[in-house]
């Protein structure tokens, strides 16, 4: 934690930002950036403190991107809240906002994307057909405007880190990507500034995700020969369901491509409900 | 021109290029960029000689990239002639060569590309699906590499050129792109890797193309009011066949955005044809 927090600069222009970032590089110092939709919580303040601590300038973006969001999402509704961000921001030791308006991101409607038409498509992407050639060109962008050494996601958006880490190998960026684990409540509930749109009840009850999974694991452990991925999804299913949460999808997947696990060695669970009408997303490594 | 043309140094490895360029940003050196495929000639020494007078570093990636080219078309035979193109670099004022081989470039098979689903599909690619999205994941990558301030393209070709231009500013890559004017034969022919596929006989009737242009455009001129896009076309078609040429397509199009144009003010020509075997591409600003 960084005592003086009253030194945190907020750069609006992506112009203004790229040249900050070509004279930090021309002047040898390492940048880190921690990209954001803002309403920042703890997972974000992990994320900030692990750059200040290993780079010279921490850049955290501010930036409810758009693109990212499907017709009938959340993006009106998404928190905005730039002064209590910045304060967070300022005590978890970064030096730059970059809090662009969409105007200043898109002058024009974006004609180029960055897409991965192998993954795009799956688990959350099945339902969210646009989302991820949103986020990948968004993160192109911010890593070109940011420049970073270091860029850092939480592990808790699981697909869309592998599909950031794989842009990266693919595309060569120049850029190192940290993915930091979930920060959950006491509950389990992975915390997620979609969390606060649910009821206290809702809330309470979205703790059986993590319940489930953990039940699912335990099982998985303790016997001898693994349980058979349908076996799992099951045992999952029936927890959240019992709480009162509609499931999107459960999926076991391979940790390294991501692609559907035949067994849960080296595998994750990764899963999509609803709880109300709030659309929670998590992950366990099994 | 640089006399002392044996220092040319040739880096294989995408990794080792790219730690040099990043020591030569952090040491506050400019770089300019020459992507090529290698056959070069004088359009490409035109370029690395703009690279050279106005960067402190040049760089010449020579790299015939398997994904820009659809399965029935040339890559087994495109000319590869390292040492050759080695000498004209050096003679031209360049200070590296990248020259990757494919494995190097592409590890894994791509999973991410870059793509423009607005301009991909018209004119060269629409007999080309797979070409400009490949061009523009290597030229992303090539960036990525070499990390450039500046880098330099033909406007021979001129949609590539365009497409590139679009990705720079939709993805914000920190790079200055210069085109530069097409180099042609005394006879009109664009210069061009392609023309050695050609007989002297064709190589001759392919200096139909410019006149073909030419006429038109000189027709246009000589009005008050503009011809119609179909009636330059027809004219170049006329001069084309007239030649033994097949032609592929003629379009009129907008300078500025690339779509067909109702006039041919601030229009540019583009075409595609084939002499024997060989297809040729051209433009001309009207």
């Amino acid at each position: 934690m960084r005592k003086n927090a009253k030194e945190i600069k907020i750069i609006k222009s992506p112009a203004a930002l790229q040249k900050f970032s070509k004279k930090m590089q021309a002047h040898g110092k390492s940048i880190g950036l921690v990209p954001t939709m803002g309403a920042l919580h703890k997972g974000h303040a992990s994320l900030i403190e692990m750059s200040a601590k290993n780079n010279d300038i921490t850049i955290v973006s501010i930036f409810v991107n758009p693109t990212q969001f499907g017709a009938n999402e959340d993006f009106a509704i998404y928190p905005r809240r730039l002064k209590a961000d910045a304060k967070l921001c300022a005590t978890a030791g970064a030096n730059i906002i970059f809090a662009p308006e969409p105007q200043a991101m898109y002058p024009l409607p974006l004609q180029t994307f960055v897409h991965n038409p192998s993954l795009e498509h799956l688990y959350c992407g099945k339902y969210r057909p646009v989302h991820f050639a949103g986020v990948l060109s968004v993160v192109a962008k911010l890593f070109n405007i940011s420049l970073p050494n270091k860029a850092y996601f939480g592990e808790k958006d699981f697909q869309q880190l592998h599909l950031i880490k794989k842009m990266v190998q693919d595309l060569n960026f120049p850029i190192k990507i940290i993915g930091a684990k979930t920060i959950r409540e006491k509950s389990g509930l992975a915390i997620s500034s979609r969390n606060e749109y649910m009821s206290p009840k809702e809330r309470e009850a979205a703790s059986s995700i993590y319940a489930g999974m953990i039940t699912a694991k335990k099982c998985c452990k303790g016997r001898s020969t693994c349980l058979l991925p349908t076996e799992l999804k099951n045992i999952i299913q029936k927890k959240i369901q019992q709480a009162g949460g509609k499931i999107q999808y459960i999926e076991i997947v391979n940790k390294n491509d991501l692609m559907p696990a035949k067994t849960t060695k080296n595998a994750v669970i990764l899963l999509a409900c609803y709880f109300g009408k709030t659309r929670l997303i998590d992950h366990l490594e099994l």
